[in-house]
């Protein structure tokens, strides 16, 4: 039986595929950039970051991890064409909640041995401040050899609190 | 210098702050769910799958990967108190458009060795069928001990050229 959450999306969806009109778009991101954020569910990366339909890829996963994105930004970059990274992580990330013991500790209490074993020695990667953190992930994408010298990079914080972004690196 | 995507970021960030009045938005996801989609530019998560700001973790990598987003998903449920996942791939999506073997290729050619050596064995986890692909990463997410069994999956395809989504799995 379908959920409350999929019922929703089957309804909102079918709103927006109503008046849909770009469907023509081409599948390289057409200003050829790529922004790596967090997936907190208080970001609307498109809204907040004025991301037009077709112009950019969104990479999102916990803390903006730009170490995470690395498989994706490969593919972006060399596959796909994309010459600028913007990287933003944001105020009151959950990432600077807790340390990478206190993720395995959950894990082996809520999920068990089989789980425990599963993840093995897993990097939740969290982070203890956050502007270090932006810089630290600038500098990864900066000396990554996977990343092409002349592919622009900078760093920013969106404050959750405001809907302000500020420019770190 | 800032660049014409840095100058379009901080523009278009100043105008939605400027009516910004979701700053009270708790740090966990208020109707419990996470999404995980595709970085492609031609998707809109918030707009097309009904997302309100507040209500849901919404994870993108290349190809919508479960087992990429393994870490967030943990991150997600275990310490954010999410209960359901929607994951979404799409039509038209560049994973279906290369081989491991082409990724490592262009790699070696544009990047080097160095880059090679870094990468090492690297899976950039493309597939060769769309609905096949949902219906595996599906089973994987039903499958590992890191999802609880009471968390609800489905799978659904985006489709890039009318807007719409269709329910797989």
């Amino acid at each position: 039986m379908a959920s409350e959450i999929q019922k929703n999306l089957v309804e909102k969806n079918s709103e927006y595929a109503s008046t849909f009109d770009q469907g023509h778009l081409a599948l390289p991101p057409a200003k050829k950039y790529l922004v790596v954020t967090c997936m907190d569910a208080r970001i609307d990366p498109a809204a907040a970051f004025g991301i037009s339909l077709g112009d950019a890829h969104v990479i999102r996963n916990a803390g903006a991890s730009a170490k995470d994105a690395q498989r994706s930004i490969i593919i972006s970059e060399q596959l796909l064409g994309t010459r600028e990274i913007i990287l933003v992580k944001h105020t009151g990330c959950g990432m600077l909640t807790f340390t990478n013991d206190d993720a395995h500790a959950v894990v082996k209490q809520n999920l068990g041995p089989t789980a425990v074993t599963e993840i093995g020695s897993l990097d939740f990667l969290p982070f203890p401040e956050l502007d270090g953190a932006v810089r630290k992930d600038v500098e990864f994408l900066k000396k990554t050899a996977t990343v092409p010298e002349d592919v622009k990079i900078s760093g920013w914080v969106y404050e959750v609190e405001t809907g302000k972004v500020r420019q770190v690196d």
